[in-house]
């Protein structure tokens, strides 16, 4: 389903074209907020999707905040599930997959009471038929089937313009649904700089960063989920890898070849090894040529497992010292706590809330 | 306009009845959440209606929090006005009518970061079908006429419940109108326990406890409204008292008597000076019989200036020393965060989120 206009969409991805010219030439002008709702172990969608573009922006110099975003898993859901489980698990996944502890924060919502007070102002800045026009909001609505809307998923985007806004990130990587979300932080940004700093930026307008996500299927040839079982996540073993990439869904022709929309789960095969060995997909087809579907997965198999071997062991590594996890989260989310109090500061001294 | 149904307010007013007898017998059980928004120096029909009653249910010895909501301010106006000043009338006024900074907490909104985080397990809690439908909030917006209504109206009464759970206060003076607030924060309150600490209370479900506010109107004979200048502040001095009183609509009749229906402007009065001698309105009226509107308007000139003398005094004393006034409300705004700081802690071992 596309929700965003098609020009949008191509206005985006050329000013992220220019963006990525600036980060190379200044990555310390740029600050990245990103994160995800802790709802499980990340898969290799995210990892191709969302994770390894982060990590490739950090490596370049920029400022990186990683967002564990624990109240937003009850948008759309009654209980927060195992939430101690899932924030460790996610946490691992950050650090295995290249996040430096020691230039990115990493934090929970739940932890930065500050950034949550930002609420308050930015929810006068919006009007009740902006927030309900957001096509994110209504598309999630509407995935929620007949359930109630939550007043927290009504007011998610104003809660992501929190987010954006307390660390003064100002480069947003998102796919292309997300860009209402980001047009709603800058107009949040740019009505709070107008109506309650006299013009003065207190706040930037952040930028979207478009990333072309790679689109990976199943296992089974559906939508990447992890309720299906048709994913394979980043902490998987290299026999469990095997043995789903075994069950993967192919097709009846025999010789291999990269076509997306005659052959998706085929080329979604082919373009998971093309993502793990940096060589073509077209390439590996050629390779493989009528060797047929057993070859492929073999090849896709010790494809996968190597490319995620140094990952795996370090996360094993990692999982294996509890302290040094929670020391990590406790010293982002004191960081956190710091830059939020501090833009609180700055926000009540614009406000004339200083007594 | 009556926005509540006349058998839930007969009910609240049977309810009110009981636990006046209970705050009797006991007040140690209770605690008390109100406050205002600081939108200017408070008036005779905010002193009669609301300030009055929170300083005897103080003086029974009933804990008392007020909350000065200077977020509220911006709910149906783009700006804040003068906060500084606002606060500051608004503090002299409380604690000039009796409030006393011993017992009662007097804090300001934009202090206390961990209330607002509240609004974040709380916005899920509640619909925006629910949100909709509170009269309260439809009321508001229908005043606020062609103005787009705002997110932060919208969610107001969501942000009311974080101010009355976050003491986990369980009794609230309130009017008529504002029963459906209190109606919100006891389904928050309910839904918390239940959804999220496994049926354990949280949160108390709070108890209204309805108030019957006279109907005090301004000189001009239409309601009390700062703007049109028909009020009596209580900070102003005897003369501009004596002036606003001299200036009061009457009627044709030269003799006196108490019939708020027929003769509003006069028992308006009237009723003014029972208020502050304690004497029955008519009683005053039979006092003054045929001598008419100008006799009326000495004795209920007398009658404000001798009641507010010993206020207006207290409150210069108050004004002349501005270090005491921060102190009280950097008393106020630390007590209250930590409190605050503790019920967040017991939210976030409810929902699992201590990491």
């Amino acid at each position: 389903m596309t929700i965003v206009a098609d020009d949008a969409v191509a206005l985006a991805a050329r000013r992220s074209a220019h963006l990525e010219r600036e980060i190379a030439e200044n990555p310390a002008r740029f600050r990245v907020l990103t994160g995800d709702r802790p709802t499980g172990p990340l898969h290799l969608g995210h990892y191709f999707g969302t994770l390894a573009n982060r990590v490739r922006l950090q490596r370049l110099g920029v400022e990186t905040f990683l967002v564990i975003a624990d109240y937003q898993v009850i948008t759309d859901r009654d209980n927060v599930g195992n939430l101690t489980d899932n924030v460790r698990e996610l946490l691992l996944d950050y650090l295995a997959a290249g996040v430096d502890p020691a230039t990115a924060k990493i934090f929970t919502h739940s932890a930065v009471p500050a950034l949550h007070q930002l609420m308050l102002p930015f929810l006068s800045l919006v009007s009740v038929a902006e927030l309900r026009r957001n096509p994110t909001v209504k598309a999630e609505a509407e995935a929620a089937g007949t359930r109630a809307m939550s007043g927290l998923l009504f007011t998610y985007p104003v809660h992501q313009a929190a987010d954006i806004l307390f660390c003064r990130g100002n480069l947003v990587p998102v796919g292309k649904d997300q860009l209402p979300h980001l047009e709603m932080t800058r107009l949040v940004a740019r009505r709070f700089n107008e109506r309650f700093a006299a013009g003065v930026e207190v706040f930037p307008e952040p930028d979207a960063l478009l990333s072309d996500a790679p689109l990976l299927l199943g296992v089974d040839g559906t939508k990447m989920s992890k309720s299906r079982g048709n994913v394979i996540d980043l902490r998987d073993t290299d026999d469990r890898t095997a043995q789903l990439i075994r069950r993967a869904k192919t097709d009846s022709q025999r010789t291999i070849s990269y076509d997306p929309d005659r052959r998706p789960e085929v080329s979604s095969l082919l373009l998971t090894a093309a993502l793990c060995t940096g060589q073509p997909p077209h390439d590996l087809a050629d390779d493989i040529g009528d060797r047929g579907a057993a070859a492929l997965k073999t090849l896709v198999t010790e494809a996968v497992n190597e490319h995620l071997r140094p990952l795996r062991q370090h996360r094993q590594a990692l999982a294996a010292d509890p302290d040094y996890l929670r020391q990590i989260l406790a010293e982002g989310n004191a960081r956190a706590n710091q830059i939020a109090e501090q833009t609180l500061h700055q926000v009540r001294a614009a406000m004339d809330m200083t007594y």
